[in-house]
């Protein structure tokens, strides 16, 4: 318990509880202390100096604020444990999803570009009410997304990678029986060789005409090209794309009906206080020798 | 009993009990049958034909489709009840107040601009979560407001007319000390002398920097050029305005931070069925001899 514990926020050392040594390191210069004594290590977010952790041979705890980890792995020293901050993204992403279909549905970005030209001219438009939505890739962020909405009177279901009939989650092999009764398709998916692809132009062909296809996961979930062959018959609203980002000139822009944010979902000021209460508890857990939360099981250990 | 239902769409016709004798007008042409003997009358959505009762001696119920009634009063038979949609376009209504919040805090109508301009520029936006939001006219509509507002992890505020204490409901005069507190104020009172101009300059200077208002009730309940005043300091998210339809070259056009839908929250798929499942039951109290819904309380009786 003698060893140094670096955060990222001020506020974070005030909260630390009685007996850690806490020091604040927000990456923006060198750390402020030897780093021979840092036992726990929480990354800056954006910064992410991971490099420092090969000056801490002491290190047995590094936490990460991103989900990815990846790049965190090779400097890692022998005998630390990583963590990472799966979750702390989840209420911006539903959130953003959430914008996405209400912007598709009612028709936002029209009312926006009516508005540029001084135009009070009124429709019907579509609802979210009454809509079957299909998340692919119910997990945390899936969870979040289907919290919000239930309220709207819609009927959620759920597909993920490894079927749970107990929660009554589908596994990918329901995917072509659910497609045809899917008025918005939201996905969530990780970008894995397993998910490259997974809603391609069998998948896209499958949809009712107008279905909506929502992507706020990877861009390479769903196939560019064949969206494009599809689109006049169903809609998009796509905050992550294929390639991304998306260079200037590219068809998807100006696809009707295609409704494009450039991988925002995740970044609003949801973040910060979730990370912050994050980082309050871990430390928590550290002082009373509690087991850290969202540990990532690394092959090599 | 023996009298004959009109009613606006078949399935209504095809759901109706046993018993009565029930035909379908939808307003587009003359009414198919003698009027003479209609005893309950809905009124087709849209078209209206309120002058139609003029020539029902032995109407006992006219069923509007429309919250309001005013226009129907002045046509009623004597001896007849007057019931109107109140409720029927709540869904309709809360869903679009989310979409104007969502668009404003994630900055939807700027990335519908960007993706016009071909421009992949992300950046952190505002986020609804963690944010309080004032309800002003907390009635149907705010219920269902609040609902779909819960599940973002934000904190509901409720003010109506008349206070209720034991439901959490603050009444009018409470409203210059929430006001200060407030992130987001979302405005669904109706018009009436009581409630026009109740946001005016006063009510906007104690709001905080950066917050939004939304109006989804009537435009003249919010003060125009009070917040045109205010205009940079705070922002708007706005369904009515006053005056309405806003006129070409009017200020509250161009303003920096004010988005602009044209009147179009209740107007969306969600009304018809939800509208044709309640003539379902109405007909249903009918047949049985149960106190129809949505009576309107007239002076005359």
């Amino acid at each position: 318990m003698t060893g140094r514990v670096l955060v990222p926020w001020t506020q974070n050392r005030d909260n630390a509880p009685d007996g850690l040594r806490v020091e604040v390191y927000d990456g923006s210069a060198e750390p402020p202390v030897d780093l021979d004594d840092v036992v726990f290590y929480v990354l800056p977010y954006g910064a992410e100096p991971v490099d420092l952790m090969r000056r801490m041979p002491r290190l047995r705890a590094a936490q990460l604020l991103t989900a990815g980890y990846e790049h965190a792995v090779n400097a890692l020293p022998e005998g630390a444990s990583l963590y990472n901050g799966r979750g702390l993204h989840d209420a911006s992403t539903a959130e953003h999803a959430l914008g996405l279909i209400l912007a598709a549905q009612r028709e936002l970005p029209l009312w926006a570009a009516e508005q540029s030209r001084h135009s009070w001219d009124p429709h019907y438009t579509r609802s979210l009410a009454d809509s079957r939505v299909l998340i692919v890739g119910y997990g945390s962020i899936g969870e979040a997304i289907e919290a919000r909405l239930l309220p709207f009177e819609t009927d959620v279901v759920r597909l993920a990678r490894r079927p749970r009939p107990d929660a009554d989650v589908y596994g990918i092999d329901a995917l072509h029986g659910l497609l045809p009764e899917a008025d918005v398709v939201v996905i969530v998916a990780p970008h894995t060789p397993a998910t490259e692809g997974l809603v391609g132009a069998a998948e896209l062909a499958l949809l009712r005409d107008d279905a909506l296809v929502v992507n706020v996961g990877r861009g390479p979930v769903l196939d560019t090209a064949a969206l494009l062959a599809e689109n006049g018959r169903i809609r998009a609203a796509l905050d992550v794309t294929d390639p991304e980002p998306l260079p200037p000139g590219h068809p998807l822009w100006d696809a009707p009906g295609v409704y494009l944010t450039p991988h925002v979902a995740g970044g609003s000021a949801t973040f910060y206080p979730r990370a912050r209460r994050f980082v309050d508890e871990q430390l928590r857990r550290w002082s009373v020798g509690e087991p850290l939360l969202n540990r990532v099981a690394l092959d090599h250990g």
